[in-house]
């Protein structure tokens, strides 16, 4: 199946925004949900790498490809926590995904709203196969860029209906509370981590400093618990107390990048983890016991972006958003690049 | 210096073409050439690697990343040789610009006309340095999307007035001939890769044949030739037969790299070669005789696409060219990104 390069869009931010306002944005967590399940459970079919970063004093830069034999996405995404003081975002991301046949790109666009999104899918995916059943209440602690997201995606996909909100940032609790409010949700304000997480069903942590910190200790834990861990996911930038990944068994992405990059950096090489495949794949049984504390240790894999990217695509063509002017040259001649040249060259 | 994220350009294929004919095919040939030999010459201050290439059955895709301590570019590229069959350029390719500071992307474009530009300017930019003094022939060997802008760079980095033309391809002579004549430039059709390289200062290589290919002899090498190699440019993919390697110094642009891609890769791994920076730098002689055959195997290094995508950026905000919407958000508060959903939500 080959497609003509006449049909790749560029969406701009706004343009993405919009087609997710369009399409409801539960329906577009729970849609790339579906899609993150569907590929993860194809895992041996993709072509996989670690992604590519460039560390910076004051952030991170990555490139996150991936591949099946059908299609190529990648990920451009940065991550620089002092950005806020400058009113920009923290991270910033876009993407392409194109044919393999060709290597044409068919759709490149924003993918910074679709970040949450995405990250917010796979939380929601991982908790509803491992977190225990009928989970009503969730601590949000971090309550920053992508808190409203994962609020969203565990109130849909898991009917989590209430929030115990910590941030040490007032006015970021203070947003998350107005916004919360406007999407018909529940939060409730708490002064410290161990207030917010007592008596909850899942914990998610998704703070944003580039630090080791520890946001939650062995004590804040309790039988039952699972603990979606997204906020630690580069070099040097972890969230949970070491010993939190004893308690029970740990979820990963992709291994190798989650040893570099993920709360697993504290342990050992060899330290066990199970894959998400795996999981989705039946090949382990997740959750055997109400008493169980599950961890997710999410860092964010190129493979989620090649779900969100194809559903992306999918919605646009069947929405029919046209986007910006193309970003590539479509030729008459192939050979005749020189031709695209305008004639008062 | 903190730029905002305001000042993003998002530029289509379009827009590049318009830019470049404002300000002219051949002075946009010769200010990315300036800005490459800068870069070079401070070769030691960028962090290095060699792309990232995803293989098909059919072509090849690759990313290609590059900073220094100010800016992150990186390109997109593709090499797929039966593309031409379906109507599509051989080669695609888009970037960015962006800031190390804040990983904001200062500019997103097509690279697709760009990267025949900038592949013209290191060609002639390695000629001025290594080629005869006074050369003012060369043959092309291989005249399809990117022989015009060959021809272009050689005639107005270093006055070559005689273009010797050989192409399997019938009609793609045909259309480097038109081409030439719209730009004033002279161009004569040879039937024989034999007949073409006679008496000529500079052999130009570029076909798109993902194959080993010997279309230069030995014997069709006279001394004082300066031979510009850019079509062996991927693993399996070589235009000289091996033996050319062992006629004069050899010229790359980043080893690593060179000896997976590029012709060197018919060679050990302990094959000399010269990598460009070392000549920009004066620490190769490079020609030291009229008699000395050199040769520039060119297979394309990210560098080289920093310095166009820089020399883009600046002429987008001289001449003032405004482009698409923002690909990336632009945010009053950036831990608020729920706020860019439109309110219809």
């Amino acid at each position: 199946m080959i497609h003509s390069a006449k049909t790749m869009r560029c969406l701009s931010a706004d343009n993405v925004a919009a087609l997710v306002a369009q399409h409801g944005l539960a329906a577009c967590i729970a849609g790339i949900a579906d899609n993150i399940a569907a590929d993860f459970k194809r895992w041996q079919e993709f072509e996989k790498s670690s992604r590519l970063a460039t560390h910076s004093p004051l952030g991170v830069i990555e490139l996150m490809p991936i591949a099946d034999q059908q299609y190529y996405a990648f990920k451009y995404v940065n991550g620089h926590p002092k950005n806020e003081q400058l009113g920009l975002p923290t991270i910033m991301a876009f993407g392409a995904l194109c044919e393999m046949d060709t290597g044409a790109p068919l759709l490149v666009c924003d993918l910074t709203l679709i970040t949450a999104l995405r990250t917010a899918a796979t939380s929601a995916l991982v908790a509803k196969w491992v977190a225990r059943p009928n989970s009503k209440s969730m601590a949000l602690i971090g309550n920053g860029a992508q808190s409203e997201f994962q609020a969203v995606g565990f109130h849909h996909l898991l009917e989590v209906t209430e929030f115990h909100l910590f941030d040490v940032d007032y006015k970021a609790t203070d947003k998350l509370l107005r916004n919360l409010a406007k999407l018909g949700l529940k939060g409730r304000r708490f002064t410290s981590v161990a207030e917010a997480v007592q008596g909850v069903d899942i914990i998610t942590t998704i703070t944003a400093d580039k630090t080791n910190a520890t946001i939650l200790l062995p004590d804040d834990i309790k039988p039952g618990m699972h603990i979606n861990g997204v906020g630690g996911d580069c070099p040097g930038k972890t969230e949970l107390h070491a010993d939190i990944l004893d308690m029970g068994p740990v979820f990963v992405e992709y291994a190798p990048q989650s040893r570099i990059e993920g709360e697993v950096q504290q342990k050992p090489q060899d330290f066990p983890v199970i894959e998400l495949w795996e999981l989705l794949q039946g090949r382990h049984p997740g959750r055997t016991n109400p008493d169980n504390v599950t961890i997710f240790d999410s860092v964010g894999f190129a493979l989620e972006d090649f779900s969100a990217l194809r559903y992306v695509h999918d919605l646009a063509n069947r929405l029919g958003v046209a986007g910006s002017p193309a970003l590539i040259p479509s030729l008459p001649d192939p050979k005749n690049l020189f031709s695209f040249m305008p004639p008062a060259l």
